[in-house]
C-alpha cells in the first residue's frame, strides 16, 4: 500500500473477507508468499476490494511480496505474550521466562498498541517488584545491540533529567576522559524538553556514530558523546516510549535507564537526581527511595551505582537550548562560564572518581578543567567524532532574532519556573530550531531593579520570538519579590489557570 | 490516501515535517480547508514527503478536501478526556462531568487506540462504582440514537451469554407479543461464539431494520428482533468493544448492556444469568453479585429489573449454528422441540409476566405455545420484518456436508463443554456459513451406548467438516462415564494440555 505503519505489521481485510475467515479487527494472520511467511495484525476495513489483503510497507518488506502478488493468509494465534499482558492486568506477578517472552515479542512487534497500552497501564498501576525490573532490563539487553571495548571500568553518568539547561555531561566526558578512564556516553535528543544532551553536543560534533565509530573515538580519546537512539541499545524501549509517552506515564523508568548503562558496558555509573519543587523528584524522601532502587538494580547487573542528590529548582547554568547550551559548556570548560555548572559537573566527576578509590575526587575534576587538560580533551573528542576542534564561544552563533524580557519591579529572584523557561525556549524554535533558546540574566537570590532584563530569548525566526515572548510575559517563568516586610503578596490569581499536561520524557 | 482507519481519525506526517511542527506521533494536530475543520491523531512515518499529510478516508471525508489540495496543519491540545483516563489510571474516582467528557470523545474518535486501551485496562483494574457506573450508562445512551414507541411498558429479556445454542429470544418475543405486550428486542451478532441471536433469526427474516422499521413492525405486531449493531444505540461501547476484545477484558458489561436497555426505552427487564461449570459465571454467589449490580443499575436508570440464574453446565437444546438453531425454535414453538429450551423460554418469558402483577406466568407462556398463539405471533413477526410467514421446520436446510461422531464406549454423558462445543461449530464454518455447527445427540444424563452417535456436525464444505471433525475427535465436547464404581478415572492426561485463549464477548 506503499504506506508505512510506524514499524508495525499490519494488515487490511474487507469486511466481508475477514468474517468469511472468522478473523475480527486485532487478530492475527500468518501471511506467506513463496518461502517467506510473517504474522500480522489484522485491520477490518469496509469498502476494501474483495480477497485481497492490504499489506503496509513493513510487513510488504518483510515477505518482500509484489504489489497484486498471491499470498496465502491463514488465521493465526494470538503471540504467547499476550497471556502475560492479561496476568499483569490481573495483577501477577511474571515469571522469567514470561517477562523474555514479552520484551521478545515487543521487539518483534507482534504486540499491539493496544496490547501494549494495557501492558504499560497494568504495569503503572500494579508496579514491578525488583525481580521483574531485573528480568526485564537484562531481557531488554538481550533483545539489542551491546557495545564491547574489553576494557575494566567503564564509566557513565546518568541524570533523571527534568530541568533545563543541565549540560554538565559536556563538562564530565572530558573530565573523566582526560584522568584516563573510558568513558563511552550515549545520550537522548529532547522529546518534551529544550533540548537533550545529544542535541547540545551535536552543535559541537556529529553524534550519529555507530557501534564501530564509538569504538574507535574511544580507542583514541577514552570518551565520546553520542546518540544512543539509532544505536538499538534496548530497541524494546523504544516501543514502550511511543505508547508511554501519550498516557504521560513512565513505568519502565528503571529498567528503561538501566538496561542501555548494560548495554554499553558500564559497570561505574553515577546517577544525578535534580530534588526540589519544579524538579521531577519534589523531595529528598522520593530521591532516596529513587537511589536505593537505582543502586540495588545496578548490583543485580553488575555495575556499581552511587547516586547524587542535586539541586533541582532552577535551571542548570544561564543557557537553555541547544546551542545556547553547547556555547556555555564551552565556555565553562575553557574556564569562564556560570559557577553552579562547574560545581555540579566537578561534583559528579569527583563522585565518579571517589568509586573508583581516588581521594578528594571534586578537587581532582577541579584542577583538570583548571589545568586546560578538560578543554584539549573536549577538542579530542570533538576532533574524533568529527567537529572542529578549534571552535571558539564566540563562533557559535545564536539568534540572531533576540528579545529581553524587563522586569517591571524591582526584587529578589523567588522562583525560576524550570517548565516555564522550558516552554518559553521551546515556543521560540528549540529543540529543532537550534539556535533558539532562552538566556537567563538572573538566577535565584540575585538582585534585579526595575526596568533590568530578566532573560533573554532568542529565535531563528522573527514569528517565533514574537511568539515565546508573549508566552514570557503570559508565564512569568522568574519571579521576584521584595523583602516580606515589604510585601507579602507576591502574585494574584484572579482566575482559574489553565494548565497544560505537563510530562517530561528524558531518557 | 484511499486507506480506511477503521472509524479513527488519523493523519500521517514526514518525520522531518512532524519534527519541525514540533508534533509526535499521537500528537493531535488541527487541519483546517476552507471553512471546516478537524482534529486528527499523528502518525510519523519516514520517507513521506516532505511538508504533505497524509489522510486517512474519515478524516478526508469529514474535510471533505480533495488530492492534492493545501491544508492548514496545526498542533493541537489533547482532548480534555486524557486528563480524566490519565486520572483513571491513578485510581481516582470520576466525576459525572468527566465521564461526560470521556464518552464524547469516545464516540467523536478523539482518542487513540492506546488512550482506549488504556482507558478499558484501568477500569479492569480498579473497577467501577455504582455512581460512576451509572453516569457512565447514561451518558451512552445520551451519545446515540434513541427508540421512542410512546409506550408503556416495554418489556425486554436479555442474557449475560456464554451458552451454546440458546435460542430462547426466539420463543420469549413472540409470547410476550401475543400477550398484548410490547418488546422491541434488538440483539447482536457472534463475535467470539457459534451464533448470536441476530444471526439466528437472520435465518427467519431480515434483521438489519432502521428505527423507523422497527417502529412500523412493532405497531403491527408488538414485538420485534432486530439486529442492534447498526442502530447506533450506544456507539461507544461498539468502540470500547473494539480494545476490550484483543485484551479479553470486559469491564464495562454493565453499562454496556444497559446502556442499550435504555435507548429502546425498556420499563421491564428480565436478566439471565447462566451460571455453572462451562459457563461465563461458575457459582451462584457470582451470579447473585452480577444480579444485585443489575437491579441496582436498573433502579438508577428507572428500568425494573429481574434477574433469573438459569442451568448454565450445557448447551441450551441439541442445536448450536444459525440455521441449524433457527429450526429448532421453530419446532419448538409449533410444539416440537427439545424440552429444556421450551422450559427456559417459558420460565423467562413467565418472569415479565409476573413482574407485571400477572400471576401463575410460567403457566401462562405455556398455555400461549400450546395455544399456537406464540406460534402464529412469530410468523407475524417473520412477515413484518420481511421473512416467509409460512415457513417450516423442514424447509430449513442445513449442511449439505454431514458427519457423525461416534462413541468409543457405553456411559452416562457426564459433561458437554460449552465452549468446546461452539469451537467444533466455528470450526464447521459457523456463523459465517449459516447452515454450519453442531447437533446434539445426547446430553447430561442421558446413556449413549458404545458406537452410538454423541453429536453430528454440519458444514457447507467438505473441508470444513474434515477440520471440525478432527478438533471433535481432539477436544471430545461430551464426555461419557461408566458408574462410578465400575471406573473412576474418566480421563488420562498425560502431557501439558494447550488451552486456546478462552473469551467469549456477547452483548
Amino acid at each position: 500500500m506503499d504506506v508505512q505503519a510506524g514499524g508495525r505489521n499490519i494488515a487490511i481485510l474487507d469486511n466481508e473477507t475477514a468474517g468469511f475467515m472468522g478473523v475480527h479487527s486485532s487478530d492475527r494472520v500468518k501471511i506467506t508468499c513463496r518461502n517467506k511467511s510473517a504474522i500480522a495484525i489484522v485491520n477490518v476495513a469496509s469498502d476494501f476490494p474483495l480477497n485481497f489483503i492490504g499489506l503496509y510497507e513493513e510487513i510488504q518488506k518483510k515477505l518482500c511480496v509484489e504489489d497484486g502478488e498471491s499470498v496465502d493468509v491463514q488465521s493465526a494465534e494470538v503471540p504467547e505474550s499476550l497471556r502475560y499482558v492479561q496476568a499483569k492486568i490481573r495483577g501477577e506477578r511474571l515469571r522469567e521466562n514470561e517477562i523474555n517472552t514479552i520484551v521478545k515479542d515487543v521487539v518483534e512487534r507482534h504486540l499491539s498498541d493496544v496490547e501494549l497500552a494495557a501492558l504499560v497501564t497494568a504495569l503503572s498501576i500494579h508496579g514491578l517488584s525488583m525481580d521483574e525490573i531485573e528480568t526485564l532490563s537484562k531481557a531488554m539487553v538481550k533483545t539489542g545491540s551491546t557495545l564491547n571495548l574489553n576494557k575494566r571500568p567503564i564509566l557513565d553518568k546518568h541524570s533523571v533529567g527534568g530541568i533545563p539547561g543541565d549540560k554538565t555531561t559536556i563538562l564530565i566526558v572530558p573530565i573523566i576522559a582526560a584522568a584516563g578512564f573510558t568513558i563511552p556516553k550515549s545520550s537522548s535528543r529532547a522529546v518534551t524538553s529544550a533540548a537533550g544532551t545529544a542535541d547540545r553536543v551535536e552543535i559541537l560534533c556529529p553524534v550519529n556514530l555507530t557501534i564501530g565509530e564509538i569504538k574507535e573515538a574511544v580507542k583514541k580519546t577514552n570518551g565520546c558523546m553520542v546518540w544512543g537512539g539509532a544505536l538499538e541499545l534496548a530497541p524494546a524501549d523504544d516501543i514502550f516510549i511511543q505508547v508511554e509517552y501519550p498516557l504521560a506515564i513512565d513505568p519502565l523508568l528503571l529498567p528503561s535507564i538501566m538496561s542501555k548503562k548494560k548495554a554499553i558496558g558500564a559497570t561505574h555509573l553515577v546517577v544525578d537526581i535534580p530534588t526540589g519543587r519544579g524538579a521531577k523528584i519534589k523531595t529528598i524522601g522520593e530521591a532516596q527511595a529513587l537511589a536505593n532502587d537505582f543502586i540495588d538494580l545496578g548490583k543485580r547487573l553488575g555495575i556499581t551505582v552511587q547516586c547524587a542528590v542535586t539541586f533541582g529548582e532552577q535551571p542548570v547554568g544561564k543557557a537553555i537550548g541547544p546551542t545556547l547550551e553547547a556555547r556555555e559548556a564551552l565556555s565553562t570548560i575553557m574556564g569562564n562560564g556560570p559557577p553552579d555548572l562547574k560545581e555540579k559537573a566537578t561534583g559528579l566527576a569527583g563522585l565518579l572518581f571517589e568509586m573508583l578509590g581516588i581521594k578528594d575526587g571534586k578537587q581532582k575534576a577541579e584542577r583538570i578543567i583548571k589545568s586546560g587538560d578538560a578543554e584539549r580533551k573536549l577538542r579530542d573528542i570533538i576532533a574524533a567524532q568529527g567537529g572542529n576542534p578549534r571552535v571558539k564561544p564566540e563562533d557559535i552563533k545564536v539568534g540572531p532574532e533576540k528579545a529581553e524580557v524587563i522586569s517591571d519591579q524591582n526584587g529578589g529572584v523567588l522562583w525560576v519556573n524550570n517548565e516555564d523557561v522550558a516552554r518559553v525556549a521551546r515556543e521560540a524554535g528549540a529543540p529543532k530550531e537550534k539556535a533558539a533558546g532562552v538566556l537567563l540574566k538572573a538566577k535565584l537570590g540575585e538582585h534585579i531593579k526595575k526596568g533590568g532584563v530578566l532573560f533573554e530569548i532568542y529565535a531563528e525566526r522573527n514569528m517565533k520570538l514574537e511568539a515565546a515572548l508573549k508566552l514570557a510575559y503570559k508565564l512569568k517563568p522568574v519571579g521576584l519579590s521584595r523583602r516580606p516586610e515589604e510585601r507579602m503578596i507576591t502574585e494574584r490569581i484572579p482566575a482559574l489557570i489553565e494548565r497544560k499536561k505537563t510530562f517530561i520524557l528524558e531518557r
